[in-house]
């Protein structure tokens, strides 16, 4: 679906969006998910996942913080929502860089139903079982496109490598979204706000290659608008999240900003 | 108490305030709590809340990210808040959107001696028995004036059911809050940060209604404030903390802006 | 080393800094680590700290909201640095405040090689075994000169007591910083912030009493800085982030803007 119809139908649904996600960047996660027009939920006992997971739109699994307890939680509210049919974005943050957050990865993805994976390079690339440099939840190297296409090949969803060039698969259409600014690299959260916002477009627009392309494609242009007048990352942050609710709210404003290019098969 | 006065003694003794709180806004209650004047403390650990509790001059507690854990934790730390006397502020996050977080809100409000809750119209109508839509930790729809007088009835204490307009009862006496400004309901957190308010004013001034109520016009109008130069709700939340803290510093530019109605009852 | 040549350093080799911190300020901490030039990544599950740690240049530990899961993995990555060699910092916020974060300052100190101890004045007189007066996690009086010389003097490491004046000392050199602004006495996590600084000079030229003052001295350079675009404290946390990193891009402007001097030892 189109960025301008789906921006539209979140804010006429104003969909629940159940995020389970790290301590670091929920702040902004949070934030990010009501400036798209979308309402944020964080909830993560083990008690009430599955009935909060039951009563949302979208579930946002983000690893960057695990821990025993969490994962648990994670794949309640996931079978959950796979029980409702509700889509699951899932970010694998730090894939490759611990044993625990490959395996986790790999175990979410074994035993949910995944509608999207969310990573760095590095992450995905992992995932898929290609060579791959992780510093931490940092992404050093490797080829983004081979990393998306190979892993939504593998694992049978849509897969998108975010980075400078974003790359969007789901096995044999690919899409590249150049929107996007470098403060965005100088941001804790960046990624994860951008699966965020994926995550409130599969709420009320699916989660094909089209639709993730276009959550990324929003996401980068409004990095490009909030960089107009940031001086540094400090002030990028806050700037980014009034760009993403001045877009949401005026959605026309966005369209033929996008530079969303489709990859030849070859 | 009135709210100039009591700014100026939050301003004057400093006063420790105990949050036990969710973590997805925890930074922006830790923030309000010392842009008001106060000092913020925010402990969970089993083995030290009733300790820091009774060096506290008021326990705030926000079941946001509520788990087995932490709610055990909320008990140990309120008991011992009643035992030396110190004011319990609650916000029931989420109550009436799963059943964990109905029984936590009504069991915390069993067991302990709670001076204020404060919350949105969902959570407060869920309270006070009536019922209510909640969806996530968003209140859709309701009557906040009667789920206020309500819920101040039936419980037994000063409830604040905060929204465009806040409704302040301690069962009798019912204040409506005219202050703010739409960008507070577009910034995750407002509502925790306003409870934070009102534990930094019963630190100081107690928990009647009318000192609930001059805590939220306080807050309003630092959203007033911060309005004017906010292009949006991500640059809104900095300049919020501005306005808190300008506010505190010089209570005299804020009593005569305040829009604190009686109710009649009828 | 000197700072100049420190985030030389730093911005070449991009060090990973593992923090195990408290959700209240993390935030900050990773993006102010970013802003420095580092990697920040956060991991406190059991299963990976060991891990995380050994692929780390530095760690640093923060008992901002220790319980007693947390606690355990510190150990685990602490003792993971020492097997690498890797510099541990710790932050012991809150020790005299409670039993726990006294005991456990102490613990980790007893256990641990520590390369470097940052907190506030009453922090750091409680370590030393002076007397102090702590509320909640604030420092409300002290020498905080005596308390780095005698503190870095019985444990045998590094110390700052930071403040209105930062002291620096190694139980012989003892260092003043005069860098700093009073705004950053009101926003929270200000001081795990300065933390995290040391932590990255760290991980890139050592923990020696001179490379720790140098760090506080660009943090408060920073902080400078920031204050000249900042109307309160709300605005002035981004600003900090963006002052941190245009003096981490352009290194050179930095070194005669410090006020560090010796003291004598008398």
């Amino acid at each position: 679906m189109r960025a301008e119809e789906t921006l539209r139908r979140i804010g006429a649904e104003r969909p629940l969006v159940h995020h389970i996600t790290n301590y670091v960047t929920v702040n902004l996660v949070a934030n990010t998910t009501l400036s798209t027009g979308a309402l944020p939920v964080m909830a993560h006992a083990r008690e009430e996942v599955a009935e909060m997971a039951s009563a949302a739109s979208a579930l946002v699994i983000n690893i960057g913080t695990l821990d025993s307890y969490s994962v648990e939680s994670m794949l309640l509210a996931g079978r959950s929502a796979n029980e409702r049919g509700i889509p699951v974005v899932l970010d694998p943050v730090g894939a490759g860089a611990t044993a625990l957050r490959t395996a986790t990865s790999e175990k979410l993805l074994a035993e949910l139903e995944v509608a999207a994976v969310c990573g760095n390079a590095g992450e995905i690339a992992t995932l898929a079982g290609l060579s791959a440099e992780v510093r931490g939840v940092e992404s050093l190297a490797g080829d983004a496109e081979a990393a998306a296409s190979e892993a939504a090949r593998v694992l049978g969803v849509t897969v998108a490598a975010t980075g400078e060039t974003d790359f969007v698969s789901d096995g044999s259409l690919t899409l590249a979204v150049q929107n996007g600014h470098p403060l965005l690299g100088r941001v804790v959260g960046s990624g994860c706000a951008s699966t965020a916002v994926v995550g409130c477009f599969a709420a009320a627009g699916g989660s094909g290659a089209e639709t993730v392309a276009a959550a990324l494609a929003y996401f980068g242009r409004a990095g490009e608008v909030a960089a107009e007048k940031a001086d540094g990352p400090g002030t990028f942050e806050p700037r980014l999240l009034d760009a993403l609710a001045a877009l949401a709210d005026e959605p026309s404003r966005l369209e033929d900003k996008f530079e969303i290019r489709e990859r030849s098969n070859e």
